[in-house]
């Protein structure tokens, strides 16, 4: 009785205020470097509100990183997918994904500047609360969203997919603002359990706020159906870990920019 | 305005009916020890729903458990916490509740089986719908929910808050029907690294749909108040750790339950 009325009294209040969702690409720049990137929220929403950061996976800005930033329009929120690599650019293969990326993994401050860059677009949008801003990545954008955390960054929350947890900076966690969740897969051959433990072992001794879920049965790029569904190839979509990641960002967001639920 | 709409259309139907906490206590039998449990549910939800086995601590059957049934009862659930000491029997000091708590995890087959008298009164609930069936605990508890799924228990799910993983039957974890959900504090030292390795291990090995949550600065019995919060005996509360691991608990239940949010 109690869920009956709750869901026809939901269902009233979203037809109340349908989702209208709007897009942009926003080109912006770091240094010489010509960005584009892909801003989302939803005019049903009113007001300020948090703000996410997103960050692509070593393919560059592609559908998939905008369709994540539409959907978190959809949950309330300002979204900006931001670009690391330049207008257009998205990596060939698998061979010039990792050495587009391998740039940035070779060059933290680089890694930190570049996305500071897109977050600079973020900041700047008159809906957003600059007090409720967070960063969330898949893969390389979950190594970018740490580090960026790590360099100090104004985030009142990280949240890494499947990323790879290491760095070269591990003293600098000590900077990180904000509350940090690691979602991870626990047959990640990418990731393996040495990285994840020097993670948490970062995480500990800097006294930062964190989380770190693993997910059974799930490997590199679970949350991405493009990844194909065969786990001996070390990346693959994993449907029951990409819902429950998804929920747990969504617990987790919830509890950093305090909202009620 | 979505969320506010959305927020009094909860609170116009949460008044439309009011929560109605009906408990009772059980007295039941497991051959020839009389034991007393605890079943509480929610008068205002209707007809047939999914039942919790809720297991105590190492100190017994206590109010903390107690209160955890109320609060599933009033997340629509039928809750029975168990009892596996006796009739009234707790532990008078920290000795005592190693030594009743010991008498089980050195005879598992005596842990399943009075795990599994608690589950029958459960199932034999007329408003429980025995296809959806969860156990869940603290501590020891935790210990014993994972046992009773190890020994081929009908539960479509497991949730253990800082239970000891370990278990001289891991090859036993191919029996487990139901998906498992782990909750664990980061720098518990009852329960270290090691032994969470193994678990994994245990899980991975047999196929079991598991999750593995990792609380930063959360040691054991994370959830209680009664455990101080003095981090330094290895046993304090975590009021951070304690509200997100209920609310991983809560996205659990909904998805092994199938039930629509």
């Amino acid at each position: 009785m109690r869920y009956l009325s709750a869901t026809l009294l939901l269902l009233l209040g979203a037809t109340m205020a349908p989702a209208k969702l709007v897009t942009e690409a926003v080109t912006y720049k770091h240094g010489d470097v010509v960005l584009e990137g892909y801003l989302a929220h939803d005019d049903s929403f009113t007001g300020k509100r948090p703000g996410v950061l997103v960050v692509h996976e070593w393919t560059g800005h592609n559908p998939y990183v905008r369709k994540r930033a539409e959907q978190l329009a959809a949950l309330g929120y300002v979204a900006f997918a931001l670009d690391m690599y330049g207008k257009g650019v998205v990596a060939k293969d698998r061979d010039d994904a990792r050495a587009k990326s391998d740039v940035f993994k070779k060059d933290r401050a680089l890694m930190r500047a570049r996305a500071a860059a897109g977050l600079d677009v973020l900041k700047k949008q008159s809906n957003v609360d600059g007090k409720r801003i967070a960063a969330m990545g898949y893969c390389f954008g979950g190594t970018v969203s740490l580090e960026l955390a790590r360099g100090g960054a104004d985030l009142v929350g990280v949240v890494s997919f499947h990323g790879d947890l290491a760095t070269p900076n591990a003293g600098d966690a000590k900077n990180i603002k904000g509350k940090v969740l690691a979602l991870h897969g626990a047959d990640d051959p990418f990731v393996p359990p040495a990285v994840v433990t020097a993670f948490e072992e970062e995480m500990r001794k800097a006294g930062v706020d964190w989380e770190l879920v693993k997910y059974g049965g799930a490997v590199h790029s679970f949350t991405n159906p493009d990844a194909g569904n065969d786990n001996k190839t070390g990346a693959a979509y994993n449907a029951r870990a990409d819902a429950r990641s998804w929920q747990a960002m969504k617990d987790f967001f919830v509890e950093v920019f305090a909202q009620k639920k």
